[in-house]
């Protein structure tokens, strides 16, 4: 296998793991330390991209990304910037012939999405998006059994992606508050993470009937000032959906989920049985068989907590005994595009998957607006 | 205090609840044995009624509540029969001048239980609706707590009540599944319960958008037959509902909720706490304060399970150290009933809180036809 | 069925706790409610029997069992008083003739234990000890999956009965902290419940190594008081065990088990499979089941939440869908000995299983003592 | 801060954690990438070596750790071979002034533990235990909150360390069950980190009673071979123990704890307060405080599950709102182990925290063999 060699754009939180995941990427397989090589990093501060580039242990560093794309070599980028400037990065880069590992949500909105997915299909690039909660074992665990006709015909779902972010009034204004950099709220920073779950588990959504809020209406521009400036994106947005299959269903996205630290769950309902995850326990999937045998003295039936996968396929380093953290998610969900890479095969979560969750965000919007329900065919 | 002599009507599995649940009351709160006696029962059937009689220990018993009525001495009635007869029956009880405890949902719909409210307010009477898991202890502390402005704003709550009764196709109709006897499917039938614990607590409802479904459409008319009837209510109900305060939320109402035995929770999320209450453990209330200390080394935050209360008030019988069942919190709802007759005080949960459940029923049922938030003002 | 006449003797808060079962067992069974008629009840002091008579609806009190037993038609009695009482209000009623229904634990100490269980069998009277625990419908159902085979060889097992009630040192002396009134501490109070849990799900212990403490050694004779009075019971017991068939495990018992409210719990650990029971969820066992497929990919095995029963065999009330309270399981075990009554059959658990339970508790502070391993042959 | 060059030897399941955990650090901290350097590798097969030194990414391997102790540069080694090579390597190792990380348990014997921790201490290395259970989060915490004195006098406690690893008894004989390689068997291999735990939260143990069993005794030599070997380890260990400060407690330890996957958790108990600990949610700490409000109506009293840390001290990767898992936790032990290089602090866990977990170890084995307490001074 040759080795890939990515050109990392940009640096905050995320830039950090998705550089610490590439580096863990070699122990969990087996493979050579080098096969995989952060080759340089791109962020807006100069001074950033230095700090970075030590601590990646990388000898390139830049302001301007366009620079990393110009650089030999370069078979790949990561994506770690700012929602508003994916689909830019996204076309230079598929320009320069690079494979390309995006954040999510994919783009500002649909038609950028789109665009992003018709191009990098054009260019024959590998391009995955970073829905990294499919990659803990109960999710693909929970895929497994739905994809195996295990709950039979599926009645309905819930979801729920909650955290607590935004609780306090007092907080200022941030960019993930600002409609112009991200393109929406918690919709779209952590309901794009729960929406893509249920379609990967459930299939395609046909449509939305979404309420979208913003519970505090303005914030002081900076810690402590008593100016104040208005919230423009929704900090809870409460959605019905029906997939394509006939599925209905109930999702749940807020900052506001007082005592939530990170609490990101989902439930479907078959006629032969169930399930639930729980982000919580990321290794254990509840699995309800109701054909298991019911009788008046006490039966079988009840919800088993099963170790959803022993260990990742081809996982090396023993650390299956204990539930994989927010890193190894990362890590497997990059391993993916790495192997889309060598072995030719599609990657996924694809663009395509990228701009369906757009499709549903954008329906949740406009079911809102509407007071009614949105189908994703008139996005 | 003077002797309770009662009228039962109705004795499926529920009147047998009540008339257990009625003969408990003395030893919970030390009262004398006869204070509370069921003088007499009613079921449209003669010989169930004899046999109900036998099990009671009463001398009387018929075929027609209007006899139950003419008996001398009855103080008040409790009515267990279907849905469709409530209202029937709470009129000629009224006129008969008896107390009136009456099960869940109040009527068939919103006239009926706007003139039930009207007749026994205007007689003067007592009169209670089976809204009887408010009477579990966590549920009561969550109102105190709410009550007390503990959660401060409240941003938004979320309730359900599942049950997985409907799951089987091949199950045949029954009374549950004719609209013309429930008035209602899932909705009216686990769905009052949970809109009456969110109403307790967070007060009145101010408008609804629901979506609700038949996801089995039709059924064999009989055990093992070919013959298929319509099933002409709702087996799941989704709502988004706002409160007359603000808060915006979501319930889910299923029959069809796979692997729930009994699955009724609720959760209210305001800008200084939340609380989460579920019936699995209906003595336990998980309380969040967000005013707890929060440090870089870890704080004090996190959701406390607290035994909700240590018994109910006036209690003597020494259970408190396990939670409460089915028939305590029946016998709680009763005994709250009886003490109003006693002491003059307002019964609660009254039949004007009937009306208000009723009411979010029907505007939860005229915005899934509309596909369209209604107003409860507009019902 | 012959109606069951029983003289109730002792009316503290367990008194009570037994009255209010038998008067609804008829409505958990479909009986004539007068099939079981408290026919009196004795308390040392005349006061409490003539509230009790009220309360119980009977016309008979005494301040002296034995009028109570000297009554003609009393077929039964149910004694609630202290410990140390038992054996000699035992010895009485097998001398009238009357079936006996017994609280826990059954004796001050083996010998007085051994003669009851010999008494009673001479006499050819039902009798019954209340370990009323046993009739927790997941316990039921963990005796019959072990008697089963469904774990295979039972390698080892643990059990806990935790209590907070004596935590704080400045709680005073009380009647249950007295040797000669108890015969014990935790280890008789809490220890002899979740010994006999061990007992009917696991068979007879073999040998026991147990450490006893009295962790306040010192308590105020009344409350505020600065008069001590020395404490001669233990308030934690921690056992190591083995049992006829080999099972090795370990029991904790503790009054001073901080934050628990009734915190018992037991698990099994056999070869082919594991059930764990806690009494917060009293109607649910979690089985696990080693035989069920392993797969690199995510196999099967996991513990599953089974309902443990739909209902009590023969149940005519509704409450199935929630765990039974204390009061119910109280029910089921009374109910128990009425039958007994009734067909002839052998009640259970017997006041063999009560002296058995003596035999470990008495080991248990012989091991304590010396240091070193009891048997209970050796007892 | 000069870059620390570490010689790995040994690389099995565990060494590539290590390696692993290493390579991720200057992330987690914000180092540069070259702080860290493993700088060559040993394995007793000159193969393994060879792979190891390719994932790796360093350029020296060798079949003898000889060789890597006379490698110049070499600051540090990191011992992660069977147990009974421990002593040796590390008077190698202490003989070339190589600071130490070594594999737990730290010897085969008390002898060896004491001998390496004089060894270490005279040469004025830093030498620190694996024992990489204290990193997490919740731990951390509750060692916080006992040394704090909030739990007030500490009653008693249980600890447990349950893996379902050797259930089956057609597994055949391993190095894991070898006396002359391990030193011991479930005790030493499990119970030294819950050991370990009990000992860092609650300080020095003065005795133990403690009862280890082979409950299968002989085993397959090589998988499906008829000929069978005897066990000579323990696969249980019970352990009643007092530790110096007068707390009784029980501990569990079990390669035979059937459903378990790595079950470790323990529970303080005191007379202010009691906290849990469950590895099954590391970050989270149940915590109780006995003086919360108490009232008729419901108080406050409760277990609230803390999220126990919101990051680790100084760390930089966003990945603290879920639990770290067993690579993190790693990572964090190596950190304190070189950050004591780095600035002269005292290591910890330390080589004399390993040799009294050694210790009580040694109490348990002898205690067992006499069927009665042995003191810790005594051994």
């Amino acid at each position: 296998m040759p080795k890939i060699r990515i050109g990392l754009i940009g640096y905050g939180g995320i830039g950090r793991v998705h550089a610490a995941a590439y580096r863990a990427i070699p122990f969990h397989y087996g493979l050579p330390a080098d096969s995989i090589e952060i080759a340089g990093v791109a962020t807006t501060r100069r001074q950033t991209a230095e700090r970075a580039a030590e601590e990646i242990g990388c000898d390139f560093f830049t302001d301007d990304y366009r620079d990393l794309l110009r650089r030999p070599g370069i078979d790949a980028v990561d994506i770690c910037t700012p929602n508003n400037t994916h689909h830019e990065i996204v076309l230079a880069a598929a320009e320069a012939g690079a494979h390309i590992y995006c954040e999510k949500p994919l783009a500002m909105n649909v038609a950028e999405a789109a665009s992003m997915a018709r191009v990098v299909q054009a260019a024959g690039l590998k391009a995955q998006v970073t829905f990294n909660f499919r990659f803990f074992p109960a999710v693909t665990r929970a895929k497994q059994l739905v994809d195996a006709g295990f709950l039979g015909r599926i009645f309905s779902f819930r979801g729920r992606y909650h955290r607590s972010s935004y609780i306090d009034g007092d907080k200022p204004m941030s960019w993930r508050l600002q409609r112009e950099i991200t393109g929406g709220g918690a919709l779209f920073d952590l309901g794009s993470h729960i929406l893509d779950l249920l379609y990967y588990v459930l299939g395609e959504f046909d449509s939305v009937n979404g309420t979208l809020e913003t519970l505090i209406k303005e914030r002081p521009t900076t810690k402590g000032s008593a100016e104040l400036a208005p919230v423009a994106v929704d900090d809870i947005a409460l959605l019905h959906a029906r997939t394509a299959d006939g599925a209905l269903g109930t999702v749940e996205i807020s900052r506001m989920g007082t005592g939530a630290t990170n609490d990101l769950s989902f439930e479907i309902f078959g006629q032969q049985g169930a399930i639930r995850f729980d982000l919580g326990e990321p290794a254990w999937l509840s699995v309800y068989d109701a054909r298991a045998a019911e009788g008046p003295q006490g039966g079988e039936r009840g919800f088993r907590k099963i170790e959803a996968v022993s260990r990742y396929a081809g996982q090396r380093a023993p650390d299956w005994t204990m539930s994989p953290d927010f890193m190894r998610a990362h890590a497997e969900c990059q391993y993916q595009f790495i192997r889309a890479i060598w072995d030719g095969s599609l990657p996924a979560p694809s663009f395509a998957d990228g701009a369906h969750v757009q499709k549903v965000m954008a329906a949740a919007e406009r079911s809102s607006e509407l007071g009614a329900w949105a189908r994703l065919d008139d996005i």
